[in-house]
């Protein structure tokens, strides 16, 4: 009989959890709160119980289960799984690892959850299989996740693919929550979209933007499909910044793909097409033609999946 | 008694070869021409009988070497050691691999030479065994290898690490060889810096380096040690954009050392001091505290040992 793998994807309001066939497919996907009390103590012995009450439910054998991949927030220590700071969760040195194995006697391999959802779409999602792959979430914030050599990139300190802090506004630009200013951040996220649009509706009030009650990333995209030039230019600017960042990016690492996840990339092929025209300008001919764009597939799933693929590895 | 692994640097001119303890000790360098005739296809001839004459000269035993690792220009397919083009060798579509190991009936790894070299600084040199590493040429071009976990990145169709095409002056900037604009080798390299130095000198033609019958990346260096303003505004302007294109790479791959080698990397800290503090303006903190910046210790010796690195892990 096939093993089944736990993917587990902890956030701050809530906690995905999924049983993952070894060809990753989910089998069963639940959610629980997140109880943040107690500086986040309870999370594992919850998950413990969550993942033993669900055998129960579908009358399985708990040594079916194999393993347990788990994505978190925060500051982590891959190998040994530590946490040194999650602060939406509440955790402070806290050995995630060691405690979620102590609850469910399951082997537990641990990532930051933009990590894994990027390993999700790497195996069943968007990237398809890609070795070489980087993962873009344009949200609240912009964040990355680079998988090379078909294994994820940490760097030195676990910081690799924290591309929302490259610089695209060198000098003068707009203040980031990292502490620097002109961070691709600061252009490229949500937040830092409807920031420009709010500043071009001030100095172009004849847009239809300025008829919206609050103007979102989305709204600036529909008015740049129905021809508002204003919306228009607000989305090559942020093409631009973007389509040069990672066309830097992937002349540096030469990914196969580039799946781009997050709010913003509901947008689709309004956002795709004017960003590949711009990434094309500045990635090498051979960069170019190598690197695939694709929105994430997954969804909220992909953490889940991507944890399974980790617990898999071992 | 210890085996010996055989490093070779194949370049337009002369072929450099070494015997390399597994400690990574050079036993004997030495060098021979590099013969285009025939579309390069004596190379592999010449490396065979090379290797075996050197043997008989130190009056070891052919037995004695365990493998080689070669370094050679040009697109390579780097599993199968296929060699699409090289021009400056002359090989088009030649089996590099395959026919050295028909010469030598040693196993033989093949990686580009910017790639060994990395390797050979990772190894034995400034890299001081960093995992994460990323190696960055100043030559009359501006080439660039990256180790991640201990391996190189070669990406999806062996780009990886062409650093001397991410983009610096999106608009308006020099022409590159590469058939874009405004990338850092037209501004980093020591083509780029006497560019930069010849723009200064005809706009500032009161500076000492007006003075000079060639100005080059050297001289530049020299003046603005001594204080002269015009060269101090180039190495400024160079170093700008050197600190931020290394930064944004840095915030994507987090490196433990960033290597400084080629011709301009001679200026030692007149240019990693600037160089330094432009990159931690741009750098996140803990980004910029985990990156140590070294200059390129091994010289012409990194193919050789980074060719035996290869070699050893087979």
């Amino acid at each position: 009989m096939d093993k089944w793998y736990v993917g587990v994807d902890i956030g701050g309001t809530t906690i995905k959890l999924g049983f993952v066939t070894e060809a990753g497919e989910i089998v069963t996907k639940w959610e629980i709160p997140t109880d943040t009390n107690n500086g986040g103590r309870n999370i594992t012995i919850h998950i413990g119980q969550a993942i033993k009450s669900k055998c129960s439910e579908l009358n399985e054998s708990y040594d079916r289960l194999q393993a347990i991949g788990v994505g978190a927030p925060g500051f982590i220590e891959m190998k040994t799984g530590f946490i040194y700071q999650a602060v939406n969760i509440g955790w402070k040195d806290f050995a995630l690892k060691d405690e979620l194995e102590k609850e469910t006697g399951l082997q537990v391999t641990v990532d930051n959850d933009a990590n894994i959802a990027a390993l999700g779409e790497m195996w069943k999602g968007a990237g398809d299989g890609a070795a070489d792959l980087l993962c873009v979430t344009l949200g609240t914030g912009v964040g990355g996740g680079l998988v090379t050599n078909g294994q994820i990139l940490h760097g030195v300190n676990g910081m690799a693919g924290e591309i929302g802090h490259l610089t695209s506004i060198p000098e003068g630009g707009a203040p980031c929550n990292c502490g620097k200013t002109g961070c691709l951040e600061t252009i490229a996220s949500a937040t830092g979209i409807a920031r420009l649009a709010k500043e071009a509706i001030d100095k172009n009030p004849q847009t239809t933007l300025a008829n919206k009650a609050e103007v979102t990333s989305k709204e600036v995209f529909e008015a740049a499909a129905e021809g508002d030039e204003v919306a228009l230019e607000v989305v090559d600017e942020v093409c631009f910044h973007l389509g040069l960042a990672l066309a830097n990016i992937a002349n540096t690492v030469n990914p196969a793909k580039i799946v781009i996840g997050g709010g913003v990339s509901k947008a689709g092929d309004h956002l795709l097409n004017p960003l590949a025209r711009e990434f094309n300008r500045f990635a090498l001919g051979r960069v170019a033609s190598g690197a695939e764009f694709k929105i994430a597939s997954l969804g909220n799933d992909a953490g889940i999946i991507g944890g399974a693929w980790l617990a898999k590895q071992g």
